[in-house]
């Protein structure tokens, strides 16, 4: 199996002088640890658990910057859809459509993206055993387009708690045979954990991805910020940027002993 | 507290021939119990576990006969959406716009809803507490919109599994001030539980039903098909038309003295 | 099916004069309202979450006062036991054994109870499916004694929450053939959810109670105290005595109706 | 911190031949790979899903074994008590007393097993969040005796189903400066999973034990058998005698890369 990559970035693209310097940042991170990494950010922050919340800056706003970290940096680049009609105009600049977690089993939006040729990276909704994404994966497929990837990024457990079931990551891989990616990022979310936003559990971000890494997956999606605590989304579980490369050195470890064995 | 009303139909349009034969049956019993009663039939299964299930008849087809029930029947109509840009044109012919479980959070959806002025009954997130819906309401009633609707259809339970929190039935009530209606028919659905379709356990219904309305409730949401065995769509855990009179005049009966206790 | 008997009391025996005082309103009451109703106090509390809580009076003590609200009151009585070895002693003075949810799978207190041929009522595990309690009751059928009784205390939901599926009254019920009594008390409980001790839900009681004798119950198993916010144990979750009559008199009309249903 | 080390055994003692003979090969394997290792067996099994299940040899028959096991092999001990009682004769001849699950919150075992002066493992109930189990330490610590041990074994999650939440592992590690230990055999268990007995996932046993090790564990529990599918308890979830050396050599590995980064 080929070592793990890393989808990485903001959770929200906050502008595009921050946009640009985190890219920049990840960039010469994935260059000195020699892996492969894609740029993560989400242009609208579609279904906060507030209206109070922010949402980023908009889809015509982070169109040309996404294709602008492209060109200029040379990263590939995923970003989240929430309608159909989305997709072909994200699609026209990003690398990966996303499907939110939420979003996982709407037939439409599944096919759309599809559409684009692009690869889609579907995330396992907090609803769904692992062995349904067969089902997941399968619009994707039906669709004509063999690029599909998978993301788990845990299950309800209870109220406003999520938990990380380890042997989900190799049963989608052989369901499927799509590449599975832990998500260590929303993992650790608290949904509505914290009355009208999500809480989370930064410290446990490294905790479940070597746990996910040990088990064997093919990359892991881990949100990270030069300053998470004021951060527009998802503060409380991104991992500072200052700890980003440490804590992903640490994996390639795991990841390189974990591989030599399954 | 007012006695409870129903919704009540069968899960997918599957014909104007159908819909309104059972339309008309179900108004014949309401009117025999003297209950008021909402017809409910979705136009498009856009969430289906698998993409060779049927959808329906696609909403071109469906607002018509919606709006043949509403003037040659009398019964109001309750249908879900899926996209922002079907609230207006469904929002023209029915009473009620159903916000599917899955999407309860997609702020552009309800804030799209919530601006035709009708009412908005949103289906409570299998991966939602009861007190996460008062963020979800705000949203509707942030537009402007006071007539907000919740329902209860089950939470996550393990894996292709809904267990449903009778407490969740006052928490929302008190903390909103929205009527709550309980979903009999898929809180006891078994999300992926075939394979390739969801299961569910029709027996389980009434119990669920007098569950929840003898712990107070504005309303029922209850699918019935004249042949469940053969429905397009959620046939493992409808209820058969011809049993249906019985089990509602069951129910009013319990709530009756429920109401008195409360 | 028979109108729903109570079992009722105290979590923890007190004192002799506390435990006369409660069974002696208990008896008025249930005369009052014509009902069954079985004496419930615990000598023991086993397994507190925390070494720091009260146990209560200990076997020894707690033996003549079971024996005295029998002789004197003429109340059936019903005690938990931990250990084999406290069946016999036990069993000489209630009529009722009960096993505790922890201990419902420990064979040897299971038989040994059978064995007194008093009555066993097994809490069901919250870490058990319904269907799971049908092998639960075999092993005190086994061993001779057909009178076995089962008891809803609801199941493990999450951290520190439990929740009540209130499907599975009538399928243990079908499954077993015994007498199905639902916890309103424990249920709940939230588990450990104080830190060092069991936190509670009083004002869900009536509610949990409602949905299931709506259900349709053989009987409710519900603590009371005169004062529960100076109980010895489960204070939060027990209803005060003063409002006692009423939740029961309430709760009866709704049997009614749910017994002439089913 | 340390490397890990392992208890390991078949579940069940069947016969001495039996118990010497595994001990031995495990002895040989634990000197080959340089690894600490505890022999564990159970003398009964005494909450079986059904009645019909066997127990093991019983509490007389085991303990010479053990103290044989103990002096010819010069392999440490542990196996299960199940009351108070047993704790004095069992603690004569094992190193490690072993809290069951089920058992995890009564006061007596747990102080009794303390006063014995033996280590005291505890497992942690399916019915128990991670921090819960700072007050079950606190009862074994309060009682005299520093040297508990926690072990984790999955949490109830739906219907016959755990799952192994790997945050757990730090938490009580943090909470309780307790060694901490994962239980790879028993976390795969589906309770009550196969009607009267319970099922079991033996293929996840080394990718939950690979997560655990990465996570950063003090040791593992994994039961073996040189047969497991003929085993009296537990086939479905032991690994094979034959392949037990290379799972805990790959998971070495892991370990060392592990410790060095926590």
């Amino acid at each position: 199996a080929l070592p793990i990559a890393i989808m990485a970035g903001p959770c929200a693209m906050e502008s595009r002088a921050h946009a640009l310097e985190t890219a920049q940042a990840l960039k010469e991170i994935a260059e000195r640890l020699g892996i492969g990494l894609v740029y993560k950010s989400s242009f609208d922050k579609a279904n906060r658990t507030s209206i109070e919340s922010g949402r980023g800056v908009g889809l015509a706003a982070a169109l040309p910057i996404f294709a602008e970290i492209r060109e200029s940096l040379g990263l590939p680049v995923v970003t989240d859809i929430h309608e159909a009609n989305q997709c072909a105009p994200v699609g026209e600049v990003v690398d990966i459509l996303q499907i939110p977690a939420f979003l996982c089993r709407q037939t439409d939006l599944l096919i759309t993206a599809a559409q684009t040729g692009r690869v889609v990276n579907v995330k396992k909704g907090q609803f769904l055993a692992p062995w349904d994404m067969a089902n997941v994966a399968a619009k994707v497929t039906g669709a004509g387009n063999p690029n599909v990837m998978l993301t788990e990024r845990g299950a309800s457990f209870g109220y406003n708690t999520l938990v990380s079931d380890m042997r989900g990551l190799p049963i989608m891989a052989q369901q499927t045979g799509a590449p599975v990616i832990f998500d260590a990022t929303h993992s650790v979310q608290q949904p509505g954990g914290q009355g009208a936003t999500s809480g989370g559990q930064r410290e446990f971000v490294p905790v479940l991805a070597r746990a996910a890494v040990a088990v064997g997956v093919a990359g892991l999606f881990i949100e990270t910020h030069p300053d998470p605590d004021r951060a527009l989304s998802d503060g409380p579980n991104m991992v500072p940027l200052v700890e980003f490369e440490a804590l992903i050195a640490g994996l390639m470890r795991i990841d390189a002993v974990a591989k030599s064995l399954i």
